[in-house]
Formats: structure tokens, sequence, C-alpha cells
């Protein structure tokens, strides 16, 4: 790959923030000389008015071809017949594992100085069936999905991926206590593989256990393996740990070697000038990374009407004031997918060390620095 | 109920450590001069030998006259037909709410020093159905049940708590935008108790971003209701802020006003003597508050085959030296359900005080008191 001829990358800026944050890592990558060509391509909430259509065919296209892509954050419009787009892309693309690697950021101070890990998330099943209905009146039930085939596609994932980075632990996190049969297959899957890897030390944590430790002690961990929403739960809960989702690079492998590296925060219309109510349970803007409260948008009209709460914020006009370090960082695990090392290790250094100089940051980390300056003194830093 | 004639309430001290710190509550009682009668009952695996019983139906109907309770750890035998004592009592009492006060204990330092929250666990169904199969070979499906009663249930207990104890606020936890029909009636089931309770905030937080939260900034939060399964988790990561199961109090409140306080911690048969392998995935230890590793033993003989892993320790000889703590809390929160506030503050204050003078402290809190001079120190602060 690192001979000279341009990689195409497939691009997703998304919504609100995210054509902002997505023009500071092509200006960083541009300033590193990073041998990618991006294919943009707008999906999101603002895409094509005449057909309504949020996400065409030809943007599916361009990242099964490319194999390898990056995406800002994608807002969910409010109200029925609406599916997540983030949901939809990990369907049509089969982006069967979520990895997310979480390290205190060096001079960026928390309650936490000794975080490295990664989470790896089952991205396609579990709870996430879309399986659900009324039994009677009064009495629900939704289903979780466990396979062989997409445990063990995972778990595989998780034991090369730890092969691959030197890490010596992985840890499969779940609920066999209780949930037997189900979060039992994920383990026997886990086991399986577990066996091809001697070198890797393999161990079962049941998931009310493993958040108590992950606060008391995270450096007792190292790769995490999970069902569905057991990652999302821990992946939330470790970005916490180092500042929050602003700060969390991520990673979805797909079907057939395709990488998609996207920042899982939000578009955070209330720093984007936007002032529509889209749904926000995709929120945890990168405006929050730092000391802020996190919105949670996602009943807010219902709520909106009926209660004042803290975890409102009122919506903005800011601009310019978001923080691209998730995305940044979430663009250097592709430059790894593509074993550009030398790049990513570049890319990543210039971020991290802007970010402990400390001179340029952004509100969310305490900072005073707009993106384009924080951008600019990554580049300077390169 | 505080004018004097005692009240009869049954102790089900359990097993492991169970016995010790069950003797320091009594002695610690005891010498408070509280008005209680224990009604000592044998629950656990080391019960009757010859019917091979671990719970009597008379355990059952002391806790259902007395309706007041207090239980220490108990553990579940390893192995198929053995059921957890710990569920078959929630389901044998309708223990419907399980409560778990969380608090940073004052001179007991911790990466946290600002926690003061309350979650309010559903505790009868949800993921905990039991309901699970396999639908092909490869392919299994676990069932989580929502019904709008246990919902409402649980609902106007975390408001009539929140009331009764003078908090301000109360946060529904939920997965609503990926499983809207369960969590979703779970949610309306909270709005409309909410809608009673004008002088109570109440808002919607979806799990990954509550915890990401909790670990960025527990004191945003007040009293916290949820599903069983995000209960079982979030009361756990709660715990660990403040230092560990081994430090929190729970209290479940059952059908026709039950209500059985409990140490959620395991029963610790490391530092209780024993070696028998039983399932611990009950673990989390007395002794696992401080700094340690807890344990994670319900898949511990394949581990212990398989893997050498640091999750494992070894099983000593070790008496004396479980932490009371969490028990002591408990048997607090039957105290205050019985009415008793005064005696409740005194013991409260007399634990707490002991713990921040720092003289007396058992060996998980970083201290090397034995249990006993551990509760010495109590009563001599009572
Ligand atoms: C927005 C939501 C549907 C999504 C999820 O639950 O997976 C998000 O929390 C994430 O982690 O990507
Ligand atoms: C031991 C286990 C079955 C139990 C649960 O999952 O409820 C425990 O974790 C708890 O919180 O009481």
């Amino acid at each position: 790959f690192s001979t000279g001829a341009p990689i195409t990358a497939t691009l997703f800026p998304g919504d609100g923030i995210g054509p902002e944050i997505a023009e500071s890592v092509k200006q960083i990558f541009t300033a590193a000389q990073i041998p990618i060509e991006w294919e943009e391509h707008f999906v999101g909430k603002e895409v094509d008015p005449r057909t309504q259509s949020f996400l065409t065919w030809e943007s599916l296209e361009s990242v099964r071809r490319n194999k390898v892509g990056l995406k800002g954050p994608m807002a969910t419009p409010i109200g029925k017949g609406h599916r997540s787009l983030n949901l939809t892309l990990r369907k049509e693309l089969n982006l069967y594992a979520n990895v997310r690697p979480c390290f205190s950021l060096p001079g960026y101070k928390t309650r936490y100085d000794d975080v490295d890990l990664v989470t790896i998330r089952e991205n396609t099943e579990g709870e996430y069936s879309g399986l659900e209905h009324q039994v009677v009146r009064g009495v629900v039930e939704s289903i979780k999905i466990i396979t062989r085939q997409a445990s063990l596609r995972v778990a595989e994932h998780a034991f090369q991926y730890a092969k691959a980075h030197g890490r010596k632990r992985v840890s499969a996190i779940h609920k066999a206590n209780i949930m037997q049969k189900t979060d039992g297959l994920f383990l026997k899957c886990c086991r399986e593989v577990a066996e091809k890897y001697p070198e890797i030390t393999y161990e079962e944590v049941v998931i009310d256990n493993c958040c108590m430790m992950l606060v008391k002690n995270p450096a007792l961990f190292d790769v995490l393996v999970m069902p569905n929403l057991y990652g999302d739960i821990i992946s939330d809960l470790c970005a916490g740990l180092i500042g929050g989702l602003g700060l969390t690079p991520s990673c979805n492998i797909g079907e057939g070697g395709i990488a998609l590296a996207e920042a899982v925060h939000g578009s955070a219309p209330d720093i984007a000038g936007k002032e529509e109510l889209w749904e926000m349970s995709e929120s945890c803007c990168g405006m929050s990374s730092g000391g802020g409260w996190v919105r949670c948008w996602n009943l807010v009209d219902w709520r909106n009407k009926h209660r004042n709460s803290s975890l409102n914020v009122e919506f903005g006009d800011a601009k310019n004031m978001a923080n691209p370090t998730a995305l940044l960082l979430s663009a250097v695990t592709m430059l790894r997918h593509l074993e550009l090392n030398d790049k990513a290790d570049q890319v990543q250094n210039a971020v991290l060390k802007t970010i402990a100089e400390g001179k340029y940051r952004t509100i969310d980390l305490g900072g005073k620095s707009s993106t384009t300056d924080f951008t600019n003194a990554i580049c300077d830093n390169l």
C-alpha cells in the first residue's frame, strides 16, 4: 500500500458538525502527504430533498468498492418510519465488529490516567435484532439472537486484533449466569477461538463485575470482546473514563475486509447552528467530551413539553467549535488497517501532542480554540 | 414501631463470610439497643445434608410473616439443576424492586468523592425471564419480557422513594432507541407515574450515555430507575465508583410490603476458609471492595483447566477478615424501612465514623483489622 499509488477511500462527512470535522481530517491528511484520495458522499439528513433519500445505493457501493472509508456523525430523523442511518450502514455493509481503542490522552486529565484497552463489539445481532412484539396488552417481549457464526467471527477478529497489536489478553464479557443459552453460546465460540491462540490469555468476566472493575481499575483490561448491547454500554463507559466520545476512535470491520472508521459521537446540531429537532439518541456530541453534560435527545419533544431537565441544552448558533479528535483518531485506525503505520503514527502523535501541549484545545477540552485553530496546530505538529 | 415492643426480623446469614458479617450486625444492633429480635434461618449451601434442601418453606414463611429481613451472601452450587438462591428468593417473595443507595464514604478515598445516588432496579422480569431456546443449530434466542404491571410498580416505588427521602430527580434508564417496544413500554409507565409527582424532575437517559456520564460526573444523578439487566449493570458500576460491593447496601422491596435487605457481594469462600468450588458468579466478595481484583468464578472449573488467569485467586484459610460494611448498611436500610430513623442514623454514623477515622479498617479497605476489631470499633463509636 505504501508505495505511492493513491488509495481511494470513501468519506461520509455526515450531519451537523460532521462536515467541519471531516474538513479537519482532509486538511491534516493533505499536510501529512497521505496517499489517500477521498470519494465523498453526502449521506445523512440533508441529502436529496427531491427523493427524500438519506442513503443512496452509490454511497454503499463506494464503500464496497473501496473497502475502506471514514464516516462522521449521522442524525436520525424523529418519527416513525425513519431508521437510524448508522444501523442501516451496519446492516447493509455487514459491519460485524466495532473496534474501539480507548486510551488516556497524555496531558488531558481525567480521573484516570492508565486506560489502554480496546473494546470489540459484535455489531449485527443480539439485542439489536429488531424482533419485538406485544404478547398481550401490557406484556411486550424483545428477542435477543446469538448465532454461532457471528460469535465466532467477532471472536476471531478480537484474537487477530490482539495478536496483530501485541496485546496479551482477551476478556469475553457476558451474562451467561443468567442468559445461559445465548451468552453461553457466545462464550463457547470465544473459547473455541481462544484455543487457537495459546499465546493470548483468555478470560471471561460477567458484565456487572466488568463494569465495576473498569471504574475501579481499568488497567486490568486489555482487549474486551462482547455481544452487541454490552459493547454499546461498555464502550461508552470506557470513553467516559478518558474524557468522552469526542476523543475515542472507532472502526467497523465488515464482510469482505471492509473497514469503515467512524466517529461515534453525535452530530451536535447545537454547535453546528442547526435548529431542527432530529433524533439525538445518537447524541454525545463532540462538544461534550469535556466536562459538559451529554444530552439525551431521543425523547426530546416529549420531555420539552413536560419537564425542564438539566439534560437539555438549548441549541445555539455556534460554528467552528467542534472537536475533530474522535474522527481524526478514527482516520488513524483506517490508516493502520491499510498498514500505513508510519503515517498513522505521524497523525496520531501530532494530535496527541497538540492536546498535551494544551495551547490549542477546543472548548469541550476546556480550551478556547476553534476547530480550524486546533487543526492548524496539529498540522504544525506533524 | 419505635415504642419499645421488639420487632421480629428474619435473618439469613448465608454462606462463606455470611455468618461472620451477620454476627457483626447482631453485635452492633445489641450494642445500639435496637428493638429487633432476629429469627435466624440457615439458607444456603450448607443446609440440611439429609434433604439436600437449600431453602425451606419455613424460611420463606418467616420473611412473609415478619415482612422484614436481612440476608447475607448465598453461593450457588456449580452444575445443572441448581438454581441461584438469590434468584429463587426474588421470585418466591416477589421482590420487585432492588434499591441500592450508593454514596462516597467520607475519608475513604476513591477516584470519586461526590457520589450520592440511588439505583432502583426492576427485579423480576426483563432479561431475567429465563425464556431461552435454540431456534436451529447455532442460533439461540433469549426473550426479554417487560410488563406494564411490573414497570408501573417499580416506577411507583422509585418516585415514592424519591419523595420520602427528599430526592429531587428520577432518571429512567433505557435503550428505547433500539428496543422501542420493551424499553418503550417501560418509559411509558415511568412517564405515567411521573405525572403524579410534579415536584420531582423526571428525565430519560439512554443506558450507554448514562454509563458514560456516571463515570465522568456521577453527581449529575440522583435516583435512577431501570429494567432488570440495566439495574444489574449500573448498580455494580456505581458500587465501583465508591469502592466496591463490599461497601454498598441494598434492600429488596416485595409484595405485601416485604423489605429484605441484603449484602449483594459474594460469599468469598477464600476468606472464609472454604475449599469447595461453588459457583461464584455471585462473586465480588467483601474482600474486594478495596483495591483487589474481583474474581469471576462462574466458569472457574473450565478456566482452571485451560488457562492461568489473573482473575483467579487461590482459596486461602483466612477467617475473620471480611468487611461487614455492606451488610451493616443494608441493615440500616431495613431500619429506615421500619421508620427507626434515629437508630438507623446512629448505626450508619458509627460505621462511617469508624471508616473515616481509619484506625480500624478491614484489609479490603487497606487496613489491618479483623472483622471483630472493626465491629468493636463501631460499637465504641455508637
Ligand atoms: C445511536 C445508537 C443506535 C447506537 C447504538 O446503540 O449502537 C450508538 O449508541 C452507538 O454506539 O453507535
Ligand atoms: C448473581 C447474579 C445472578 C445477580 C444478578 O444478576 O442479579 C447479581 O449480579 C446481583 O446483582 O444480585
